[in-house]
């Protein structure tokens, strides 16, 4: 029932060290990842600052205009940790202390460690449901499409898999790789006509440097693995022409 | 003169292979870092997929919002290097052989070796400014406040340098780091008064898992020196009060 219907999301990274330069994010690859595994598409990355009125503009656009929006970082507890707020607000939802969160937190910590400064991170939109925390306890939660996770790689990847009955996607979204030992402007007539004679596959072609080998990785991706299958042909085809070493990568 | 002004940017990052998942991006972080040291901050960024309709309204949306546009990716010889003619559409520029680029290109490449393929290359929006390329020889470009530069980093890297001419900033933005054997919740009270009494200060508060340790780095963030050392000062006020560790990192 689900085959053949496309889902697309968009990732909202909120986070001025992201901004900054001085953290390098891996959430997006991530979560994309993932979300091509249970076949929903990334259409669009944003990555903002802790600001509420920007996260506020960019819930509502983002939500209006994808399938699912995946929040990361800012749901910890100090002072530049504003999402949950933020979201109550693109909601127009109250801000208000989430009772399953509280008695999550509560038998988590021992006695006397569930202090004001944790229990902040019990406070989210009215009704949100509660995405699973493995790690560190304090659960995501998500409103509508908006899945709000952490910010810290290791916690929010463990929570992805509870996040999977929640997510309605389509099929895998498969990708096949071939690597040469040529430059761009070599391949690039021939990779052009089998893109134009392969329009619904996406072709991309990324140069490489590395380890002292100067290549190009051509990567194919569909959802149907006969339309890579035939796309990867096709490029075989001119590769043995043109006589291009392929490499492993 | 240019002091106490403040300069933002926006970054755009165009390509599949960031939105798959497939590649990390880490131009993000080399342009927000290069940029912060000459006084300017990145206030967002966009990754989107080669597509020109997106890539012609994120440009238009970004140029007119920040002072700085940078692009990334998409300015190869390949059916998906689109980023050249879609600027060119964005600014309602014709998109032609840009006889400059031609001659260094032409001098770059062995004869015979200057095909049409590499040619692609040197179409630009009309009259764009070029930025060199000491690595691989095919220049960047701008029109007006928008930046483009390719997606592969070392080459990418390699542009910067040429670009400083190029690029108002204002003072150098610096920041400062106290990392400390603690968690979050325990110090969030404390974080938020020193925050709330110095509001022209970005202070960032980050938990890490790293090699057994688990810690917070607290980030302190402005232009001015004076600002960051009373931050830093009431900060060890508090961690020295609570008898938190301190640890390098």
């Amino acid at each position: 029932m689900k085959q053949n219907t496309k889902f697309n999301a968009a990732i909202l990274i909120i986070g001025n060290e992201i901004l900054s330069g001085r953290t390098q994010d891996t959430n997006t690859s991530l979560i994309a990842q993932w979300l091509n595994s249970i076949g929903v598409k990334v259409n669009e990355v944003r990555v903002i600052p802790d600001i509420e009125k920007t996260i506020i503009e960019n819930i509502n656009h983002l939500r209006s205009s994808y399938d699912y929006v995946f929040t990361t970082g800012g749901i910890g507890p100090t002072h530049d940790d504003i999402t949950a707020q933020s979201i109550s607000k693109a909601f127009n939802l109250e801000y208000e202390k989430h009772k399953e969160a509280f008695k999550i937190l509560e038998a988590y910590y021992k006695a006397g460690e569930f202090n004001e400064g944790r229990q902040k991170m019990v406070w989210m939109p009215r009704n949100a449901n509660l995405i699973l925390n493995p790690t560190s306890g304090a659960p995501g939660f998500n409103v509508e499409n908006v899945f709000c996770l952490p910010g810290v790689p290791s916690i929010l990847k463990s929570m992805l898999g509870g996040l999977k009955d929640k997510i309605v996607g389509g099929d895998p979204i498969i990708s096949h790789t071939i690597s040469l030992k040529t430059v761009e402007s070599e391949i690039a007539d021939s990779l052009t006509s089998i893109q134009n004679k392969n329009k619904d596959v996406e072709i991309g072609s990324y140069p490489f440097f590395q380890a002292g080998k100067l290549g190009v990785s051509i990567v194919i991706r569909s959802e149907d693995k006969l339309k890579i299958n035939k796309c990867s042909h096709e490029i075989l085809e001119f590769v043995n022409k043109k006589k291009i070493e392929i490499v492993n990568r």
